[in-house]
């Protein structure tokens, strides 16, 4: 409610004014959607989304437009020039990991790395396509970075100005492939193997919110982000080290606990605290 | 002769016919520069840059417009959406991994994919930057494919018509990096480790060039990709039916033979029989 109020006022000042107004820097809930005029990005509060004008990772406005969430098409919350996702950065999923695919199950002395491509970023709704040649399908829980502003060789003290705020994201991952490929590329970055959103959330305390995954409704990951081996700022530390990264990229953060093959028709949800919820179907693909 | 015979013969018929002229089907040599008017593609003839308005990957015609090359500032030949690279594909090379890397010395049943970054790339010319803390990177020359048609699923028979042409690469590999990590992202995708260009070549048998690089003038690699693994149209099908690629993506090939290390003021050149030579030098990056 109060935040209701704090936008109506923006709005006011907005049609009085005919200026910039700036949101609060922290606390708000975005979305990317597509309307007739393009792609937006739109200020959520509850039910309702008001159209911004300008730069979401730069300058700004709130405009007095407003639209039902329900009658927007929700994209994927950003368009990224690189996606990039940690390994192994839970203690929770050490031993799964070491069982199915080889790795050490000791805490590694840095973070592990692996891409996924702009091509496996699909939207809350999307479907997962399984390929026709997988058998091993699993869901991975994941909180999601986006980045504001670009960062090369930041450091670990100065890492969070660089994050605008997370999203949900499901590390979509086939553990066959995963096993027995060279690299993990096929079985991380297919296509739609990136489910993110719907929503960024910005100045959330992100080193401590709960994770929770579920399929058809019953939980199968649950964890606090308090748990990562290698917190947020040492991650993008680490990886602005190497990578340049530029305002939209993602960071999948890793998973927690087990996880487990997914069939089509499987509905998988992945839930964080104060973020959102992102809902994604797991459909057949087609015969190669 | 005859293509500048055949390219001043179509300016003319562009100048007096007011209308599009196509270039030929294959044969032709393109370059991608910067200029005032923004980023333009170019057809080359000789040390002349013949400027194109349109889409290279969709219609395009010649201009009358003609620059020096040397008066060019030449990009990377595309801006990618994606770059992705096969790993094992010449049996030459496949001892060498087999003990600094682990992996196995047989010829594997498919493809070996991995990533590299859009940051990654750098032109013809740009430094190759050494990490702070790298201490064992190594060349690796290469036959790039440039993708000219969204390419989603596609036959192996229909795989060549994906391909616009081909370009000079450097897979810059960081071998201890890729020996300990947990993925090779690091050791392959950090910035300034895809060195391209500079022309792309098309309609030529891509199957039956030769590539060679060379370290401060000493031949270091030299083999045809004729020995490749998989072949060119095998590589594009095979990524097709998990990864949607782009115009303008990029596909490294794989190298050949055995790799050393450089070390910063070492130029480096990859040359590919009727494409064209790559060269770049190595330089120290900053401290993190």
């Amino acid at each position: 409610m109060y935040r209701r109020v704090l936008i109506l006022a923006f709005s006011a000042v907005y049609w009085l004014a005919c200026e910039s107004v700036q949101v609060p820097d922290s606390g708000n809930r975005f979305v990317r959607y597509q309307s007739e005029e393009g792609v937006s990005y739109g200020l959520v509060d509850g039910d309702e989304v008001w159209e911004i004008e300008g730069d979401l990772f730069g300058s700004y406005t709130v405009t007095p437009n407003s639209f039902d969430i329900g009658d927007l098409e929700i994209l994927a919350p950003t368009d990224p020039s690189k996606v990039i996702a940690v390994g192994l950065n839970y203690r929770s999923h050490l031993d799964m990991a070491a069982r199915d695919l080889g790795t050490s199950d000791e805490v590694a002395q840095y973070p592990g790395l692996f891409a996924k491509y702009p091509t496996s970023i699909v939207a809350n709704g999307a479907d997962i396509v399984k390929p026709a040649d997988s058998q091993n399908l699993h869901f991975e829980g994941e909180m999601v970075l986006v980045i504001g502003k670009t960062a090369s060789n930041v450091s670990v003290e100065e890492a969070e100005d660089y994050i605008f705020g997370v999203t949900v994201g499901n590390d979509i991952s086939e553990r066959d492939w995963q096993a027995a490929d060279l690299q993990w590329l096929r079985a991380k970055a297919s296509d739609t193997f990136g489910p993110v959103g719907p929503f960024i959330v910005n100045g959330l305390d992100y080193g401590n919110l709960m994770v929770q995954t579920r399929v058809n409704g019953e939980v199968r990951q649950s964890a606090s982000s308090a748990d990562l081996i290698f917190d947020i700022p040492t991650i993008v530390s680490y990886v602005s080290r190497y990578v340049t990264l530029f305002p939209g990229d993602l960071i999948f953060t890793g998973t927690p606990g087990t996880t487990q093959a997914m069939e089509p028709g499987d509905i998988v949800e992945v839930e964080i605290e104060g973020v959102g919820i992102l809902s994604n179907q797991v459909v057949q693909g087609a015969e190669h």
